[in-house]
């Protein structure tokens, strides 16, 4: 897609360390590393989130997420695996990719995700209802 | 496996709010949910992280994420995938889950990530290198 940041470094029209290609993928390091070896591993094909995708896309995806796992875990104490779909959870490039992070020992990073309010019983049934009408 | 609270959720041995079942996965409320609709997703057979998982199991388990993820993302304004492998990435339960955390337009939450040191190219390439002859 025109613009997109993820097409023109497949394309590559903006340079970026490749560490893996196939006909699907295409993995690389993050520019803006959290972390000693932090990979963004993206479909070839743009989908902005996710749900865009089908199985078989998101299939053929993990297929290279898993392999590099094994890599990662071999020589990093631990690995997040973390994907953002839209604005509101932090994504900044619309066109998906999955982070890996490679994780150290006493690397210092935390998360802090406790909403200081809870989450009531209540709004997690009105949730569900409507998350069951939609499976 | 003995004494795995995610073994004993599936065998119904504890009780879970259960949101979808197969033959290979598991979906149920994060009891600790960080918010509205937080969901874990996890594998029936015991896996500690998922470099132990073989192609087939993790895309039979992603094949339930991408489902799960479409009827979130029609309720939520944004979904956070996330998956932590080994206590060095925050894992707290050794039996393979993905969290998916639907997320709200002002939910507050946000990462922290960035190291204050920086990472240097030099430690980029060692890292690199050790996983080129691993993959």
């Amino acid at each position: 897609m025109e613009d997109c940041v993820f097409c023109k470094i497949i394309a590559g029209e903006i340079p970026s360390t490749k560490i893996y290609e196939d006909k699907h993928c295409f993995a690389f390091l993050n520019i803006k590393p959290v972390n000693v070896g932090h990979i963004l591993i993206i479909p070839k094909k743009h989908f902005e989130t996710i749900d865009e995708m089908n199985q078989e896309d998101f299939c053929n995806l993990n297929e290279e997420i898993l392999r590099l796992s094994k890599g990662i875990l071999k020589i990093a104490d631990g690995l997040n695996v973390m994907q953002n779909n839209r604005l509101a959870a932090g994504q900044e490039i619309s066109h998906v990719h999955f982070h890996l992070i490679p994780r150290y020992e006493k690397d210092g990073y935390k998360f802090n995700w406790l909403r200081e309010e809870g989450v009531t019983e209540g709004e997690n049934k009105e949730f569900l209802k409507k998350l069951k009408n939609l499976l």
